[in-house]
């Protein structure tokens, strides 16, 4: 297990917007939970006000395949191009389902996806990702306010 | 002006959850962008899956009242109360106009506030903040990403 800190997340975060930056999205989609500082963060880089989040759960039933559901009422109006983010993939069902459902729903809107980390084995492979995970990460953002 | 760091808002959010623990909230629900970092570490430390974000807009026209745009799509749908999050209650405008609002628009849930800063001539003062501000925040966030 690895401990992520804010220092590290400042460093990576910084790299991600030096990629990112130029495609000039208009909006920022972070997935909650694990998405939510990093959305905050390239908001404020990307000097965009429009930032606006989602919530998934995800049922693993023993005979079903795995069932995600997005809750999701975001609002794309005016909106050419938007960073979906989310802190890993990891399995990648998570990020492979919320994408493929926005580009279902929004045919007229880009969207593109990054993350902090991205994992060799993940169904989806984010299009800008910092570093790979090869083992579990503890994020700062989980560890440093549990009682 | 302040800079307010990481190390910082770990200590306070911390302390922040120690007064919003035993309230029993079902729900978070930040205010963008400046309440999502908060938002993020405090639905971690009460352990909340659900957490919803709002955006909001201020029109300062000259001649008419500050007028404020709530973008709000949350659901509180078996939601019984809700810890409405934010940063800085400053003016107090954007709180006290969200606030009136989700009062408004749903009579049967229970709302209660926090932020990490209050201004003693903040318009409203939230049900929970930690320091008292006398001088312009400048919160991590926002100065750690700019480029």
């Amino acid at each position: 297990m690895k401990y992520y800190s804010y220092d590290e997340f400042r460093k990576d975060t910084k790299q991600l917007l030096e990629s990112v930056k130029p495609l000039q999205v208009d909006m920022v989609l972070g997935i909650a939970r694990g998405g939510l500082t990093l959305a905050h963060a390239l908001s404020e880089g990307l000097e965009l006000r429009n930032v606006q989040t989602l919530r998934t759960e995800l049922y693993d039933e023993q005979i079903k395949r795995k069932q995600i559901t997005i809750y999701s009422t975001c609002s794309f109006k005016n909106i050419k191009k938007v960073l979906v983010v989310d802190d890993i993939a990891d399995s990648g069902d998570t990020l492979k389902a919320v994408m493929e459902e926005l580009i279902l729903q929004n045919p007229s809107v880009e969207f593109v996806s990054a993350t902090l980390f991205y994992k060799k084995t993940s169904v989806y492979e984010p299009t800008f990702w910092v570093q790979e995970a090869d083992e579990w990460i503890e994020f700062f953002w989980e560890k440093d306010f549990s009682f």
